[in-house]
């Protein structure tokens, strides 16, 4: 049983995007990206704190964008359409979820697609789904992807089976194996005999939000266990949606949770930011 | 062994739709559909001709724009803005292709999500994808729900099975499908070992463009099978994806061709143009 970490994916990620900057910053072009975050919320001082430092060592230039919790709908909007008719920024991250006050949706709807590197925007997902190379795939999907490829498990005529199907994991990812000809089956709470639909995976990925949940049962002899889930089990201890102790007595490969797919996400933010900065070029 | 006939699920339709256009005459919106045809080509025509018929038997009005088969990207662009101008009309459809002279995703960008009845628009993809009832499904993906729905076969938690990934039936009946609740797979050219893939389904839908592909041996004893093909045969002969003589010991549901899911398109548009009128008056 294979341990797939994280953290070499990430770094061969990275020496791809440093060499990529390199070549940009040869050009004249200083990719940069702007963070925008709205309060003072600790996970999204926690989550701008890693991506900058990620950035910052692949030569990326970050814009620190802080607004005040109470920023008013208006003031913000015109924040975010300052940001998009700055030609010296090439990506946009924006913190979520923001202040209730404020109508989500209508901020992400103004992010211009070009910079749009966590594929937020109607029109990143539209053309996800349409399978046009457009737009960017949000970075938890990009970094199965990346995950995958790093450790030469091709997914073409595979069966890969998903765990969720929420618009930042599931869905885009359904569309990004899909574009890879892998056979997908997308599964959800009201999936019946899930076990028996997951054995089915060569590649079951979960993203679904539940501490441990996939257990040996789930998965077929030898299979690829990919788990995209964050959470916090009852002890305050960080866990993934897959049982690992169960699991790894079964799956052929198995990524863990920490160290694992959350270890790529900045990673493939960077090489966002990279890709966005290369298209601005054309 | 059951034959699911498209025939009564178009009249059930249908009898809705009268009552809603009765409805909607009654507040003083008489609800419209414009066909937008470019050149004489005998399948536009046809389709036309049906799609006017079955309009009329349910009091929609048709406008009829017929354009020459070398009109000018312009003036084929403004014809469109024209009609999305036009608060008299609800829906558009646009036979295609068109010829090869014009940039067809453009044409198709213009229509405004509102009248885009067969969900042809990239803002329509996008209301399917997220999950949102703002735009509308392609018509053949609808009428396999329509036909499903009429003979009370619930998809909620079922495996559905979906050979094809077009952006007309595959992709946009897998998200009317998850929509419901199902256990969605799309297979496709590069499933391995399709026949088996196919004996999970509950639920398996042919949308592949091969005639008779699908054989008893891709069928789970007892299951739904929908097909959505439409080819001809050696012989001249219109047939399905689906080997019905074959997949008919097996199957314990299943669609003809002709006169299955193909027999209620034009009454799904007609749902769809009402829909529009409808939410027009809103």
């Amino acid at each position: 049983m294979e341990i797939l970490k994280g953290k070499p994916v990430a770094d061969a990620v990275c020496i791809d995007v440093t060499k990529r900057v390199e070549d940009l910053k040869n050009n004249g072009i200083c990719p940069k990206l702007a963070i925008v975050r709205v309060g003072e919320k600790p996970d999204d001082i926690y989550y701008e704190s890693g991506a900058k430092k990620r950035m910052e060592s692949v030569g990326i230039d970050v814009l620190s964008v802080v607004l005040p919790a109470d920023i008013a709908q208006d003031t913000l909007e015109a924040k975010i359409s300052e940001i998009n008719g700055d030609a010296s920024i090439h990506g946009i991250l924006l913190l979520m979820p923001l202040p209730k006050a404020i109508d989500e949706n209508r901020i992400k709807s103004l992010i211009s697609v070009e910079k749009d590197i966590d594929g937020l925007t109607r029109e990143s997902m539209v053309s996800l789904y349409e399978g046009t190379a457009n737009g960017f795939a949000p970075c938890t999907p990009s970094a199965v992807m990346e995950l995958l490829e790093y450790n030469k498990i091709d997914v073409s005529g595979k069966r890969v089976v998903i765990i969720g199907r929420s618009l930042v994991v599931g869905r885009p990812l359904s569309m990004l194996m899909l574009a890879k000809n892998a056979t997908v089956t997308v599964c959800h709470s009201r999936t019946k005999d899930l076990p028996a639909v997951c054995r089915d995976a060569d590649i079951l990925v979960a993203a679904v939000g539940r501490a441990r949940m996939v257990t040996a049962d789930y998965i077929r002899q030898g299979a690829v266990v990919v788990d995209v889930g964050i959470n916090m089990d009852d002890e305050g201890k960080m866990c993934g949606d897959v049982d690992f102790d169960s699991a790894s007595g079964v799956a052929g490969a198995i990524t863990p949770v920490p160290a694992g797919v959350g270890s790529i996400t900045t990673s493939v933010l960077a090489k966002h930011v990279v890709i966005a900065a290369e298209r601005s070029a054309r």
